[in-house]
């Protein structure tokens, strides 16, 4: 396709691309925005050595001028987007590539692949954080997914919400605090879990935390607490019915003197089994295989369609497009996006106004920003940090009430509106 | 946990860890097995450098004898497993690590990471490749996952039976066959459709696929056989009622002189919305998001368990352990795994024989070999490509009769037997 549009003069029209997704997955209220940094910091490396030009020549699949302009190839044009850590509805333009239009299109995978894949755990993390209300959630999904999304669930998971992750290739990256717990392999390991908990309190720590479920949990509790004379840590459990267990545990740490030890339970948790498990005597959570594959949607949907194009006759200039067909219809024209917010500063609206007024929305109305201009002809304008998106969307969640936060099947927390100019005033 | 395992001098100790699933997500009959030949691939770079030891000193993770033995990282025990391309079933051990415990233990995470994700690709592809009954199926996924992953799921959904991909990486790293279409992008970029075409025709040649529905899609398939004087390759519906559309477009081609042009069909395809179009004149379905995250489950599920351990009692030597807990119940000791068919070839048990009896199982009944040898003291002895992999699905699809292949929410197609010498035979 880009091979045609460069033979056929195309490429170097000027266009714009919007990101937006048409729903939110599984009909919950908002999306969770993660990967934008993660675009800007590839998109310096986004090249074409001589082995991927080679390989293109040797199946026929460009031409030469598209080799050359592979060979060539770098980013000049602007994007505009939603920060990390950004809340999103249907047709939020979170993210805006206004380039020729060869360069906008050969990044098409690459920006949705991050965005779709990081916004999905966010948007999941999110989820089981606001579910564990206030209580430590731990990420421990690595041996789920690949290696390398694993590194990188680990960072959008943090952008999310989770206090810690069990990646230290994400702590190595990024700065993002980590954390371990013992195997049931490091007690098979021993002889006796007795012997194993021993080298544990010796090795890792009185302090630490003691997997006691690999033979039987009273026992296991008991051990711990002999190994450490009560100074344990806490305890993990991570079978049986987490919540009766979490009780007998408790109430026997008490017992034995270990009041301090905390209980960390694992084994599956999504956001639902955390709300159900939330009154129970449980300070830790620890979730994997359903955050990292996004809680039951393991994409989030995002789309990237040409919006604006260069019409050939200049006196038209820049002209709006749209695919037209059922079930798939967008908008054409750039949009400037704003969040109605009332007056107790929660969202009412997404107001996405068409690019051309955007003088006369700025004087108007308790509309709050979105966009930012993060590459501007070629060149990073603009960065964020993990820190910045965490905190980020800690601010932004206080736009939306707190009873539909978790709400899931039903239609997003606002929707979004096209104004033109004259409708926006007022 | 290493390094407590590595202070303990526990980490040099003999291990055996195998690697199954307790489940096959969603009640599927079976899962397909992927990832192993990445998992050799990567075993040879699987080292520890200066970065990765600075940053664990640095915040203090682990001590330097532990630093030291990281340094030293070299993998020298074996591994024994199913080929790619096999299919499997609950407690069948896909995988089996023997090595010292340190070993073994540091490599659970890489291991399950790229089985839990490439299975549970390579599943979802057979299961829509089944859905299809021999119609051509492409995969598109790789704007719905990140960047690297998508490489790797195009590599999974090749084994597991699609045609084609659309990541032209996959192509230039394994050989597998690329295509690619036509976006609304580039229909867009025109002035018109008509002129999109002609350029289409023009530059991708006239017996390119066309995509029709980014305004009308009679009047798209008109455009499309003016453009190539009826020798279009084809058309694709991405929007609408599928099956409706393609019955007309069906008849709208023909009535138009272009009986040779196929239709292929996208749109969040998966196995039980293609096999709702199987009777409609559709040549070709298209499959993106719902292939690469795994059609609702995006990892397999596999785990790593310690099966033998050393004891500290030379007399003793190996020692089976298991976990023994509710729900998580396991069996201790290293596995044989045959395949038990029927007179007509038919799976009827997947068969599990403890090591020790080797020689006489043998000797006995209608079983096949599963297992084979890829790593020989550390060294690669057997590897097979991509196209052996996609092979051995083949072949071995055939032991489950067709008309329960595409079965969810029920049990496996045959359950694991687990024997000791004495009832093996016979």
């Amino acid at each position: 396709m880009l091979d045609s549009l460069v033979k056929s003069d195309q490429a170097e029209k000027k266009s714009v691309f919007e990101i937006f997704v048409r729903e939110i997955p599984q009909g919950r209220p908002f999306g969770v925005l993660a990967g934008t940094e993660r675009v800007l910091a590839g998109l310096a490396d986004f090249t074409f050595n001589g082995t991927h030009l080679s390989f293109l020549r040797s199946q026929n699949i460009i031409s030469a001028i598209t080799r050359d302009w592979l060979a060539d190839f770098r980013f000049t044009g602007n994007i505009t987007g939603y920060r990390e850590g950004e809340i999103y509805f249907p047709f939020s333009p979170v993210l805006t590539v206004e380039a020729q239009l060869g360069e906008a299109l050969i990044l098409e995978t690459f920006i949705l692949s991050i965005l779709n894949s990081d916004s999905a755990i966010a948007s999941a993390a999110n989820r089981i954080v606001e579910a564990a209300s206030g209580r430590f959630v731990m990420e421990a999904g690595s041996r789920r997914i690949s290696p390398e999304s694993a590194v990188n669930a680990a960072r959008a998971a943090y952008i999310g919400g989770v206090d810690v992750t069990s990646n230290l290739e994400a702590g190595r990256r990024w700065g993002i605090p980590t954390a371990g717990t013992a195997s049931h392999a490091f007690t098979l390991a021993f002889g006796s879990e007795e012997e194993a908990f021993e080298n544990q309190a010796k090795y890792l720590g009185e302090d630490s935390i003691f997997l006691v479920d690999t033979y039987n949990i009273e026992q296991g509790i008991r051990n711990a607490v002999n190994a450490t004379n009560a100074n344990l840590g806490g305890i993990r459990i991570d079978s049986g019915n987490l919540g009766v267990e979490a009780q007998i545990s408790r109430k026997l740490l008490d017992d034995l003197g270990a009041r301090q030890a905390k209980i960390m339970v694992s084994g599956d948790l999504d956001e639902y089994r955390i709300k159900d498990l939330i009154t129970e005597p449980i300070d830790a959570f620890e979730s994997g295989h359903k955050l990292v594959t996004g809680s039951g949607s393991g994409s989030a949907g995002f789309v990237y369609k040409l919006v604006e194009i260069e019409d050939s006759d200049p006196l038209i200039g820049m002209r709006p497009v749209a695919k037209n067909t059922s079930g798939k219809k967008s908008k054409g024209g750039r949009k400037l996006a704003k969040r109605k917010l009332d007056l107790a500063g929660i969202a009412i609206e997404e107001s996405l106004f068409l690019d051309a007024c955007n003088e006369r929305i700025r004087t108007t109305g308790n509309f709050r920003d979105l966009q930012y201009l993060f590459v501007d002809e070629g060149v990073i304008s603009g960065r964020f940090n993990i820190e910045d998106a965490r905190n980020q969307l800690a601010k932004v969640l206080s736009e939306i009430p707190k009873e539909i936060r978790l709400r899931s099947g039903s239609h997003p927390a606002v929707t979004a509106v096209l104004y033109d100019g004259v409708e926006a005033i007022g």
